[in-house]
């Protein structure tokens, strides 16, 4: 799979792309039923929210399921972050699942990814790219992402760690830095349809606010990494950042379809 | 001002009107410079956030301010409340801006007004108008006000007072009753430009979530009851039920424009 120049040059200018229904109906069901296994095993790759106890992040699913294995090396993920970057070796940095339980699910502060993966891990430039594809339907109300269209070109900038808005420690950006990067563009709201996907950069903004709805809102994400660009520090667990370097390669269009592994 | 006939069927089918525009920019920056005035004063009747102390309800603003007095008598509200209620003897019951602070202004439950209306107040039945103006855009990422339209046509549903999540104690719908009412329409939000109203009724289920945006988020709201429907309890304090049941009359429309009152 490869992007059109049209929207590289938009991931470019708005540091991320929506690519609506990328996986299909059929592939959505198969990531569900899995979904639904390793949200019920009791594992401390399971983070769960402050007040509800409800699951918030599933996390290292690619070694806890067979399907999220796949996924990882789906080429619809790992050949439009290749051609992003340049670079056909990358590993698999973070894997996780961030649901928003129907009424529960808490708020996401501003925040940018490179601002953990280099505070933390020392990951020594933000070239990282966030895959996503939604699990459920992604409305205004449950949920979703916003972004700060072009906040990307501000590199990073200033954060504070906090530990206390959720159970969720998390860099997050000054509140008068994002009032800065707004005002030129707004903000945008990544909604879609289950199998719609996203894609984003190290430096982008986003945040997102709770599930006041109904319905839940879980969206599937692997981080993928440039080896050359790898972790320097190991300081946190390895399902929130992987020491395996081994280069992904893409699996078959239909991996996701195909029978299951005899060693799965 | 009359509301048309297609304006009365669709409040009567949703629970809601959204009258897009209903003040001009001139009266909108005569509200805001009255809301400042009363935001800076210290007041029981100005409630703030648990977690900032950022005012978030601002009461009483008729007693406080003459600008607010006129517009609780303003044509735009009072008549299409007359028209919608077929009865020209209703009160002033409660009179509030409900700001959310940007960055900081937190969730409403789900909630319908006629709960406390008549738990704390013991209004007999649920006839009471909510009449809102927007001072500031209201968006999707300011914390607009959720409605679940048809909502009104259960009833009172049932409802737990709820003391904890905010500053203010509520009166909230059960999930699976909000999941129920939220089923046959889904969820409606109440955006637009500033100056924009809104007319619901007393048991509209309606929610909103938290100002995650650098945008302040401002709604004046009056709501008007029929003095035959009047409380019939009076432990909440004057600026949460007004206790002067004398009819309001409406002023001419140019109101918030004509110069101050020689006593104000």
């Amino acid at each position: 799979m490869r992007l059109t120049p049209s929207q590289v040059a938009r991931f470019r200018e708005d540091g991320f792309l929506v690519l609506p229904d990328l996986f299909s109906p059929r592939e959505v069901a198969v990531l569900r039923a899995a979904a639904q296994t390793v949200f019920a095993e009791e594992s401390p790759a399971n983070v769960r929210e402050k007040l509800s106890g409800e699951v918030r992040t599933a996390m290292g699913l690619h070694l806890r399921h067979d399907i999220f294995a796949r996924l990882v090396r789906h080429p619809r993920f790992v050949e439009p972050a290749m051609q992003l970057l340049a670079d056909d070796r990358l590993y698999v940095q973070q894997v996780k699942i961030n649901t928003k339980a129907a009424f529960d699910g808490e708020v996401w502060q501003w925040h940018y990814d490179f601002a953990t993966h280099h505070g933390e891990d020392g990951v020594p430039e933000p070239l990282a790219l966030n895959l996503h594809v939604f699990l459920d339907d992604v409305v205004e109300f449950n949920g979703p992402l916003y972004f700060i269209p072009g906040s990307h070109k501000a590199g990073p900038t200033p954060t504070q760690l906090d530990t206390t808005t959720t159970s969720y420690p998390l860099w997050v950006v000054d509140r008068d830095v994002v009032a800065q990067l707004a005002a030129p563009r707004g903000l945008f709201s990544a909604t879609g349809r289950a199998g719609t996907a996203l894609i984003f950069g190290d430096c982008l903004v986003h945040g997102s606010p709770p599930n006041l709805s109904p319905w839940e809102r879980r969206i599937f994400s692997v981080i993928l990494n440039p080896v050359a660009n790898a972790y320097t520090r190991t300081q946190r667990p390895d399902y929130k950042h992987h020491r395996d370097l081994t280069p992904v390669t893409p699996l078959a269009d239909d991996c996701l379809l195909a029978p299951p592994l005899a060693a799965a």
